[in-house]
């Protein structure tokens, strides 16, 4: 663990040490219409990074980060002027805040050294801000990298023998997702209504969704100066346009996606929510927890092919784990145990083949992972898998009412979170929750 | 037709009489760092909106719309700032426009009687300016609301008994495409490179698209406020959030579309390039040619009914070209006409259902048609259904090389062209144009 001299940052249970730094963006409770600006969170507390780059610009000297940039990108209600600067300015801010921010500082010591009434202003605690969205999405975009996820949901729907698409295996296949409708965590889901045809022989119905659902995935937040349109990100370099990883809950509507989704794919099912946590946790404070990729058989393509130590091109010991918590119940549920690990298409490997065909990439843009299931059962990543398409009762441990469930009630709160342990040290990313909401009538 | 003061704007063959103004997005060729700004176009001039609206303030009297207003959203890069006033506002400006361009004025005078330094500044010609994208596309939305396009795909792919897939004749059925890559008329595009596996029995291969394709669409430009996350925009009320539409072409990589969209739908095949024209023809511009809808049957839902006066519940009159221009010939073939009446669902319903659950639309929205193919055979809207499948040539009329086409070639340019015809004038579209260049190797 890197020692910080913000005590709280030094606890071996803290989400936030010196060693993860993740990115968000802030706005101070107290102060009556506080502009949105960027952050990092450090133990109990976040740092201003607005108020830091101008209070002491010294701070940040590098070629790719003068203080008057870091002070202009720190400065705007989203990550989107700081992802465009790319992978150089990212380490040099990583680098400069690690140094400022530890125990011991090499280069800068003023923040340490600084008053007690600029610490209490650079650096207030979590209670005392409000989260918001990291970034104003560009184009978000949703995978279906786990192999077991696609397995489990083929098998329901076409049977064991046809479970993988044919193309599965060869390329990280993915749909257009909704960028408008992704939201903060916290935010209120409504039980979206919409057409439904349980019954094939029957003319299609209207109404509330009732097979309402979460998917536990994780989302990357591209950064980096836009590929030309018509060129392509190699996947040899892909890794070097992404910023970081946030949690992603793709809330999915089961019977109107059943209905809806031939041949075009998901649409209505999927655009009426999706939730990210709000802290960005870096490439780099990720790295210790880098795996190799899973093996992927049959032979891909060489457009797909990059060698083990390719940035992205690689998987992460990342504990999940999703939990629900009812109305009738004082303290969640945990109802799935997963990891990013599960994923069989790397993210350098998503990006090189989501721009293959010359698709230009911006800043801003989200890139979801697809939903994160195992091969336990108790690692599927979504209640369609966990109850089996509702053929089973998912149990909800410790609850007084023992309750049980299939799909999501109205008054459920889905939260998932995640972290990678170190030694002697977490890395977390924050919540990542809403609560359903009865559909309007 | 309406009078103007311009006289070419009174020529019964200008796509842009009084009657159309169409809103635009230009920048001066003469003056180095000419900043983007809105204009009008009429005749063969564009009407600078920014300068309009600081030299003559007076022009912008309404309370939706006053001149402050007026010049602010008029003096910025893209038409999303207007688009999010809505439909008020923009009624306020067109009556203003209107008025202050006719050949005699009513409200007021002052544009008609400026300086003739003051026309040239206001007033550039067409070739005197650069047309650029008109606005930020927020999301892009590709429906596929043409009965006869859907049963041509179906009949090739599936046969001509299940055509039509469950679903079509119920919903406007739909995927989210692409936004960061919607480009503007002129815009060279790439032949894009991706995985094809043109024999089932071998494996897929890497290579350039060979059944590269166009398709004939328009799009609608959504603006007015966002409804909120959760809420829906009712059919009734759907037509206030069109702007107005663009000629869209969807250039499509038919192998690897083929390839890659099931089970989630089309994704690099479409992504690399979707082409909009420069002018965004209003709702009120086009309501002296709305036809009633297409009859539709089987009975829909009551979320999709809405009455023979709901603003957009309609079809439009409008004439569509699609036009191949090769590099050995000097004119280009007409090879497609078609019109908008051709679409089965309403943009009402299209933007009815898209929100249906709870989706939040935002100024800047892009929604199109969905390829727009007639009954006849040469009314088709793409290569695929005119050349069926490549199973047969598409002449090309008056090419000295007698040449002939499946898909597009290298060096083809594809014009789309569109126009609404009056009682002694027309409504145009201008120009969306695309010349394909050979694949990177
Ligand atoms: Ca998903
Ligand atoms: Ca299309
Ligand atoms: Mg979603
Ligand atoms: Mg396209
Ligand atoms: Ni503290």
């Amino acid at each position: 663990m890197q020692q910080s001299f913000i005590t709280s940052a030094c606890s071996p249970t803290t989400p936030f040490p010196l060693n993860n730094l993740p990115y968000g963006i802030f706005s101070r409770n107290s102060t009556v219409d506080s502009t949105p600006a960027v952050c990092v969170a450090i133990g109990d507390h976040v740092l201003d990074l607005s108020s830091l780059s101008s209070l002491f610009p010294q701070i940040f000297t590098g070629p790719h980060l003068p203080a008057p940039t870091a002070h202009s990108v720190f400065s705007t209600p989203s990550l989107n002027a700081f992802l465009a600067l790319g992978k150089p300015a990212w380490l040099e801010a990583r680098a400069a805040l690690q140094d400022a921010l530890s125990i011991s500082p090499q280069r800068c010591p003023d923040l340490k050294n600084a008053t007690a009434e600029q610490h209490a202003e650079l650096l207030p605690l979590h209670q005392h801000v409000t989260m918001h969205l990291p970034a104003e999405i560009r184009d978000y975009t949703d995978f279906y990298s786990s192999k077991q996820h696609a397995t489990n949901v083929g098998t329901m729907f076409r049977g064991p023998e046809n479970a993988l698409p044919p193309n599965w295996l060869h390329m990280p296949i993915a749909y257009h997702g909704r960028a408008s409708s992704v939201v903060k965590s916290g935010t209120a889901i409504r039980r979206p209504c919409g057409q439904l045809r349980p019954d094939p022989a029957s003319p299609p119905s209207f109404g509330p969704c009732r097979l309402l659902d979460f998917e536990l995935e994780m989302a990357a937040l591209i950064g980096g100066p836009a590929n030309q349109l018509g060129d392509r990100v190699r996947v040899e370099h892909a890794g070097d346009r992404v910023f970081g990883f946030t949690l992603m809950n793709d809330w999915s509507a089961r019977d109107i996606q059943k209905w809806e989704y031939v041949p075009l794919g998901p649409f209505g099912a999927k655009n009426f929510a999706t939730t990210i946590s709000p802290w960005v946790v870096t490439l780099e404070a990720l790295e210790p927890f880098r795996k190799p990729p899973q093996e992927q058989v049959p032979q891909i393509l060489d457009y797909l092919k990059a060698g083990p130590d390719v940035r992205g091109h690689c998987t992460y010991d990342i504990h999940l784990e999703v939990l629900l918590q009812t109305e009738a119940k004082e303290t969640p549920s945990k109802i799935c145990t997963s990891n990013f690990c599960n994923l069989y298409w790397t993210v350098a490997q998503q990006l090189a083949h989501h721009s293959v065909t010359g698709c230009n990439m911006q800043p801003g843009d989200l890139v979801a992972s697809g939903t994160i299931s195992g091969t336990e059962s108790s690692s599927f990543g979504s209640m369609l898998e966990l109850s089996w398409k509702g053929s089973k009762k998912i149990e909800l441990v410790n609850s007084k009412a023992a309750e049980k469930r299939t799909f999501l009630q109205d008054g459920d709160t889905v939260y998932l979170r995640g972290e990678a342990k170190g030694d002697g040290f977490v890395v977390g990313f924050g919540e990542c929750s809403g609560q359903i909401l009865p559909a309007f009538g």
